[in-house]
């Protein structure tokens, strides 16, 4: 990418049953979108087309292209790497099947090679389902795992962001038993360390890092629990001889409140729920006359990877694919992220 | 109390040389208290003479009485249940010490037996110091371990509310992993009912009830943890045989928003930060140039008691002491779910 050129951002589909494509074309129905990047969707002419009409764009054009270099990159029309995957094919809106897994499986695969051989600057993904995927035989949590196998990362982690919110997390997908387990200095330091790299690459100098406690009141001087004097305090002691502007271990009930505040420009979580709750509590708005997620701002990033990967922070709802009511929010959070990320490259 | 009649509030100071003092000044300086309560400070007169000359507010009458029939209940009056533990006393502000901290015990202790013997409808509580009541001999993790003592009573837990958010802990001060072990059918099911009945004694007809998961994503079928399976379910199916609306395991990470919209008039947190965090994102503000909470909206109820108690949900703060700036919110909305509670008895 040249200095002051709009990077070219690719965007999975999703699973294409999901609100995958209907969020995608939303999104990209935002002008402004193409005043920042040039946005190529990975995914199926189809799927879009299917949208296309729930939502009723008429003028909106799909262009289907077979590779990066043939798009128009203009506000009107969908820049698609077709894959045709789903022609012929008779699946159902809403509801979990093999065919669609797979084909979310392969979008998310080709996504990842356009970006190792430098065809797109960085990648965007919508939500895939975890038991479609294995129904077609590709046995991974989630995208972070996929990731992680094809561009053979092995320290990475999950940050996710709202606004001026990031965490990341030292474990995520395992149970509490085992997170507190994991709670080691190695890595502590190594998800610090990380932490600090990625507010670097969006353009924050000397980021301040704050790290969260394990235990209520982090412990209290080890009156309930020992993690933060034998794990976490070390690591901390460890990234400020290397340099980092580290503070902690902070309770992990005033630390996120903190990092809203501007305290910190990043929080290292000990697992997924100390992370997870405070930035959905925040970005996530229920509905609950409609029954739904009015808004679902946040985005989900991986970090360690040779590649930029941003996501979504929500699932397929495939409850509400099919009706154009899904909210295009974080995709456009998550987008954003990604050009952030590509511009400081 | 009579019918329509104001609910006598007895407040109790808190630790002298916190910001107990001044907020209970500025609290009660809000007229609208006094359309709805007969507010009685339980504490001594010289720390509100002191907290008056910070504050600077000159017209403000103290009226040093010795008990509740005494009181004059008018706005531009605080009554205090004055029981001269401070005088001839050169306690510090800021500090932790033995004196204050036995006076706040003091405090305590008071309003508890005030509101036994039914001399007041209701008791809030100020901050106390934990390190400063032990110093005094007082061995207690904080005022709910008070309370149940001297009220006798063994199955309670911990309330904290900040606007339509209602949150309840199966565990509250012990380690990550002891709150693990903590997660049994008996104890989900005994504070399940605590919470419905906190819910209607607030007025809150058939009470919504949400019950978290212990485990990131209620640990998808047992894949990564099997207390929601073993434990939280079973305690779930026995509430709502008994007749309670209630639903769970709800994922941790979402069922603080869907209570926020309104889905859950209630939450049963399973540990304290799984509970702690999402009220604090929300209710506490923090501003990083002033390096102080601007808000720290919230209140702190022990359920199961004979008597009320609410309290704010804030701790001494004896670095802000003496200088007046400290944020009286909390303690409002303490008083406010104190009236509230009174009100429906």
């Amino acid at each position: 990418m040249q200095k002051n050129e709009r990077p070219i951002v690719a965007i999975t589909l999703g699973d294409p049953a999901s609100i995958g494509p209907e969020i995608t074309l939303k999104a990209l129905n935002h002008k402004e979108i193409y005043d920042k990047c040039k946005p190529l969707v990975v995914g199926d002419a189809l799927a879009l087309g299917r949208a296309k009409e729930i939502l009723n764009l008429k003028d909106l054009q799909i262009n289907s292209i077979s590779c990066a270099d043939e798009g128009l990159f203009v506000h009107g029309v969908i820049d698609v790497l077709h894959m045709n995957l789903l022609e012929g094919v008779d699946y159902e809106l809403g509801r979990v099947s093999k065919i669609a897994g797979d084909a979310s499986y392969q979008y998310v695969v080709k996504a990842i090679q356009i970006a190792m051989d430098k065809e797109v600057d960085a990648t965007v993904t919508n939500a895939i389902n975890k038991e479609a995927i294995n129904l077609a035989g590709h046995k991974f949590n989630g995208h972070t795992e996929i990731y992680a196998q094809q561009t053979n990362t092995s320290k990475y982690t999950m940050m996710l962001c709202h606004e001026n919110l990031r965490v990341v997390h030292v474990s995520t997908h395992v149970s509490l038993r085992e997170a507190c387990d994991l709670v080691k200095q190695k890595r502590v330091l190594e998800v610090i360390e990380l932490a600090n790299k990625a507010c670097m690459d969006i353009g924050i100098k000397n980021p301040k890092i704050g790290v969260a406690g394990l235990n209520p009141h982090s412990g209290e001087n080890g009156l309930f629990g020992r993690e933060e004097i034998e794990e976490i305090t070390p690591a901390i002691e460890e990234a400020k001889a290397k340099g980092l502007n580290v503070e902690g271990p902070v309770p992990p009930d005033t630390v996120f409140s903190k990092a809203r505040g501007g305290w910190y420009d990043i929080v290292v979580a000990m697992y997924h729920d100390q992370g997870h709750i405070p930035l959905k509590v925040v970005g996530f708005v229920y509905d609950p006359k409609e029954q739904k997620w009015t808004s679902v701002a946040g985005v989900n990033i991986t970090l360690g990877l040779p590649i930029i990967r941003t996501s979504v922070d929500h699932g397929t709802a495939f409850d509400q694919a099919g009706k154009g009511s899904a909210n295009e929010l974080s995709l456009l959070n998550a987008i954003e992220y990604a050009i952030n990320f590509a511009q400081q490259k």
